[in-house]
């Protein structure tokens, strides 16, 4: 066991090797036209001074928490916490980076070379994402476990869910904040460019385009890539401490082999973390399969290699079980997991992408009401089937290895994030070159290249945004069971959280709330944030001579501005609600309290993300449908109607839904630091 | 005791004789011209026939339910389960036929005598339906009980259970259907109508006015009704079902004047049915407040007359609970119920009246896609107080009196229903007089006069909403308690439901998803079954000449016919998936399982069914404040904006919202009958 702890953090530098390899390699690529090169830059600036401007406010917040888990719990968890904000902030930084210059060379790529190369070219970029965040979540908890001894001493091992806590927290702002830039971005662009003066999407005369460009970005490459490096580390890290306070039963169905407790302890503590160091060698052999793939199916490819890096981290986790000593029910909880999440990710994909999105289509006949019924109808129907998904996982899970069961089924959903992150990550840089593709007016050609891309990474985008909420649910269960395990070792007794006991009926019903008052403060915000955008780019458009005619530029940098400063200022709201709910109620209700509200909060916002992203990328995808040339396409009353329900799907979509899966998590993980406190 | 439960009954057939009364003086008045008399037969024909085809169906499934209840509970529950379908049925008809006579009343008041005498004609019919509802429970309740020896051997109280659940299933296909039936007749009549032919709501040329009139009745008065009875009685039923398996230590906090355990167990059983004995005399009080106010302030008139209701009910259970030898512990619970009716009633009334609304109409000036999102955003947000409400409730209720606390919380919410429903049925009943006025054109001055009733009425069916969804709450709650104390008594150890067990959180899920899936089933209902009556209306226009010009009569009949049709169709699914849901998990999961899943879907339903039905009323009221001449007034494109939230609106807070607060009713009184079964 000693030699694979040992490894882990080097696999994880491994990682990150390859993820600067690969970066430098999209370095080295040309970058095309010097008018591309101008475009890409300011999308590459705008990005960069959002992410500079939103981590210095969030350096305050760090240091301010810091402080506390120093005085209150203890120093390691407060090095802990610092440590999982900075690799989170690396990670996105990271990421985005690179996404900034990979999106140009894509476009450059599409319009020298073609399909195969541009595809290459976004998913490198998305690629160092993957790297990166598998590589900083693997090294930094296997760092931080050798650093504090836990390999060695088992009571070291709650010092490292600090770890977790300052990723949830920085995932939060991030997804938050990244969410109202781009749909501020993006609907003000839309309704004023669109609509309004009738150009088409990216238009370089659209003061907003760049800040919509910037807002993919912001959104979906480093608010995604923070999603899932807590999700990550959070699955990692509560299964480790579910194991750290494993009963002796528990630990005879987990290693039977192993008759030292101590020891079974620490094969099952370690499991979680060699599970993910092959997960990302898996997830190298999944990039590797995208290269060899590219240029026969780039669907395929994508696809493939999932299921490539997943069936590899499988066989290979089923043999380090047997090295470990440990029995083949957490191998059996690790398969649930990892079936669970490309089920929920295929479910996903029907229904933005199947025959509900053409339901919807119909619906726009009949206007812009039936539109969005139609819409609200497919994304409540749409939780029906992922949900039974997680309860299945949850209930095999359990079946094979208890609660330990229920974590590690999580890790095997999180495992291969090198290469789900990678294609996730991919979609945004090909939306980018499109968009760079038009500004820049590389031709039709060329566009119709980026299209087929961009529309590749669409479907992708609403695979991953389902993985996501399938695997914050799971993370945050195991948060929760880490959580009352806590509890539990600290009082000596099994914690029992009976909802026939109304204190915990009055937990789940305030944390089944917070998602709902959470929603409804994020989509106010995008309003707030889009209305300014609308006002500003309309008076570029009538202050500006010569705007519309192409012979002026308009300010680029100010609607870029806009959309950083309202993010960064809406995204306090949510992120104390989070953080402030489960202090109040653990302090003023009682763990058992808490308990009840971290699971309400859980199930509630479970639904109401997938809810929200389905509907949300549903409406999408009928509005693409009827712009194909169906049912009148682009301009036909249809189309107005359909336009709407993208509109609103949006927020849904890009900025509420999915701070869900992120409020969620970070509830979970801030109740299980704090849980000493609670006692 | 002995002598209050005996009185009881009486006094249920004595509120009966009263709503026999108002009816008579209904029939009495005059019904003005025969053109009036015309249409006003035409929708209570309508109306009628709805209701008798609806119980032609439900006839079948009370036979089966009946049938199998007999062979699986016992005699005595079957037959409770068929009176608790006969009563409900009893009050729906009651109350429409009254409402039917009162409308075509009211519009001929109006015309002859003006306000005063109008709003007496309307809420003497809401008075019908109201004191139909507080007799039939009562009476319905406390002569089973006697019949049954209830109050003689306790050992026979799970045997009244059978009418909660008799209750439940009508009302559920009764708002279900009457949902269906009302919004698709709406839509129907005002896409084509208002929005395609451009004529006036209500025009006597559209063929969908009667059926939109009809829906009117058998969604906002039958259906709310049958939602009302069921609570009403759902509460009482469960606190007497929590009293019957209480525990000592329980019995001594509620009657420590009674040392004999048997005798403090009927002292607290009899206490709810009591406590609505008082409430339906204190609301005969409340109904001749109102006539005394009609003539000053109308709105002051029907908000003071529920709260001289409440004040006399709570001040004579205080009372009564001393005769029985009660604590005040009970008193206080009741208190807290009541108080958070009332305060859940003006929250709502904030949230569909006060500046959200505002908010919502500004947001419509950006367009149609800005109003839905500002107005998801208000309903979102306006389910964060209510919960607030519930919660205080639920503590304070059980710190003062244990889970019997939570259900005569819930008896104390509802035991005025003889008020608050005479309150809310009223509503319908102008908006129907206001279509009459219009049909038979009776003139500017007379519209205006039942306008304002109209208006009125908007308010009280928005706060009659939230109360409906509050006191459902409280009633599942208190169910679920007699569900898990009956399955406790059952197996003789207290049942424990305890989250950190996976099957209950798999539970959860599984409950938590079921209120989407309704949402969903019955949201598509109307969108069918709207398309089916725009079609048929667009027809009518096409194929009958001088329907237009007035020459020719609209085949209003067809038009009643298809969404009678649709609504009796889309009903059983809905239907089904709340008998079945319990049914089912019950069986394959064990009722720990099923205690898990009656929570999730509890607190997930009222969440959703709050959101549903809030944002419903803040977009309907959005639309009137534009129509009112503000942001440009009628025609404006804000005023198009807010008529799509408005069409988005309708099924949320007619259909799929209110039919959600009888599926977690109905859920946990089905698992309340058939616990013996699961153990």
């Amino acid at each position: 066991m000693e030699t694979w702890t040992t490894i882990a953090p080097f696999i994880g530098l491994g990682g990150l090797l390859c993820s600067l390899l690969l970066y430098s390699y999209i370095k080295k690529a040309p970058a095309g036209t010097p008018e591309m090169v101008e475009i890409a830059e300011a999308i590459h600036e705008g990005a960069m001074t959002f992410l500079k401007r939103e981590y210095t406010i969030l350096a305050g917040f760090i240091v301010i928490v810091f402080a506390l888990l120093f005085l209150f719990i203890g120093a390691n968890t407060a090095y802990a916490f610092l440590a999982g904000s900075i690799c989170s902030i690396l990670a996105g930084y990271t990421g985005m980076n690179a996404a900034t210059h990979a999106n140009v060379r894509t476009a450059q790529a599409a319009s020298e070379h073609g399909q195969g190369r541009a595809l290459n070219m976004a998913f490198s970029g998305g690629a160092v994402m993957g790297l990166a965040v598998a590589g900083l979540g693997l090294f930094g908890v296997g760092s931080l476990a050798m650093a504090f001894g836990v390999w060695h001493d088992v009571s070291q091992a709650s010092t490292i869910n600090g770890f977790a806590m300052g990723a949830s927290s920085i995932a939060l702002f991030a997804r938050v904040g990244g969410g109202i830039f781009t749909k501020a971005a993006d609907v003000g662009a839309d309704l004023v460019g669109k609509v309004e003066a009738g150009i088409p999407e990216d238009d370089p005369r659209n003061p907003a385009s760049i800040a919509d460009n910037v807002g993919d970005n912001v959104g979906d490459v480093a608010g995604m890539g923070a999603d899932i490096f807590e999700s990550y580390v959070g699955s990692v890290i509560a299964t480790i401490a579910i194991a750290a306070t494993a009963s002796v039963s528990m630990l005879n169905i987990l290693a039977p082999g192993i008759s030292d407790p101590t020891s079974a302890k620490l094969a099952s503590m370690s499991f979680p973390l060699i599970v993910i160091t092959i997960g990302l060698v898996a997830s190298l052999f999944g990039v590797l399969t995208v290269r060899v793939m590219q240029n026969a199916d780039p669907g395929a490819a994508l696809r493939y290699s999932t299921f490539v890096s997943a069936a590899l981290m499988l066989a290979g986790s089923w043999w380090v079980a047997g090295q470990l000593g440990l029995s083949n029910q957490p191998v059996w909880a690790l398969c649930a997991g990892c079936l669970a999440g490309i089920a929920i990710g295929l479910i996903t994909e029907y229904y933005t992408g199947g025959k509900p999105v053409r339901d919807i289509a119909e619906a726009s006949k009949t206007g812009s009401a039936t539109n969005i019924i139609s819409g609200l109808a497919v994304g409540m129907e749409s939780v029906a089937l992922p949900t039974i998904g997680i309860v299945i996982a949850i209930g095999l899970a359990f079946h094979f290895a208890g609660l330990y069961g229920i974590g590690i089924a999580a890790v095997g959903m999180l495992a291969t994030v090198g290469i789900t992150m990678s294609v996730d990550a991919y979609g945004p840089i090909a939306d980018n070159a499109g968009g760079i593709t038009e500004m820049a007016g590389l031709g039709e050609e060329t566009r119709k290249i980026t299209d087929g891309l961009d529309s590749l990474g669409n479907t992708t985008a609403a695979m991953g945004k389902g993985f996501a909420i399938g695997s914050a649910a799971l993370t945050a269960l195991a948060l929760f069971s880490a959580y009352t395990s806590a509890i539990g070792a600290k009082t000596g007794a099994k914690i029992v959280i009976d909802v026939t006991e109304p204190i915990v009926v009055v937990g789940l019903f305030i944390g089944a709330m917070i998602p709902y008052l959470a929603a409804s403060i994020t989509m106010r915000s995008v309003g707030k944030a889009a209305f300014e955008m609308v006002e500003e780019v309309r008076r570029q458009f009538r202050e500006i001579p010569g705007l519309m005619e192409g012979t002026a530029k308009p300010d680029t940098k100010r609607c870029v501005d806009i959309s950083t400063t309202a993010a960064l200022r809406e995204m306090i709201l949510p992120g104390l609600l989070a953080v402030l709910a489960p202090v109040v109620v653990g302090f003023l209700l009682g763990p058992v309290a808490l308990g009840g509200m971290l699971v309400g909060a859980t199930v509630s916002g479970v639904l109401l993300a997938l809810m929200m992203a389905n509907s949300g990328g549903a409406w999408d995808n009928a509005k693409k449908y009827i712009e194909e040339g169906n049912l009148g396409g682009k301009g036909s009353d249809p189309h107005k109607a359909a336009v709407v329900g993208d509109t609103v799907g949006d927020p849904f979509k890009d900025t509420s839904g999915p701070s869900l899966n992120i409020l969620i998590k970070l509830m979970s993980v801030i109740s299980l630091v704090l849980a000493p406190l609670f006692v």
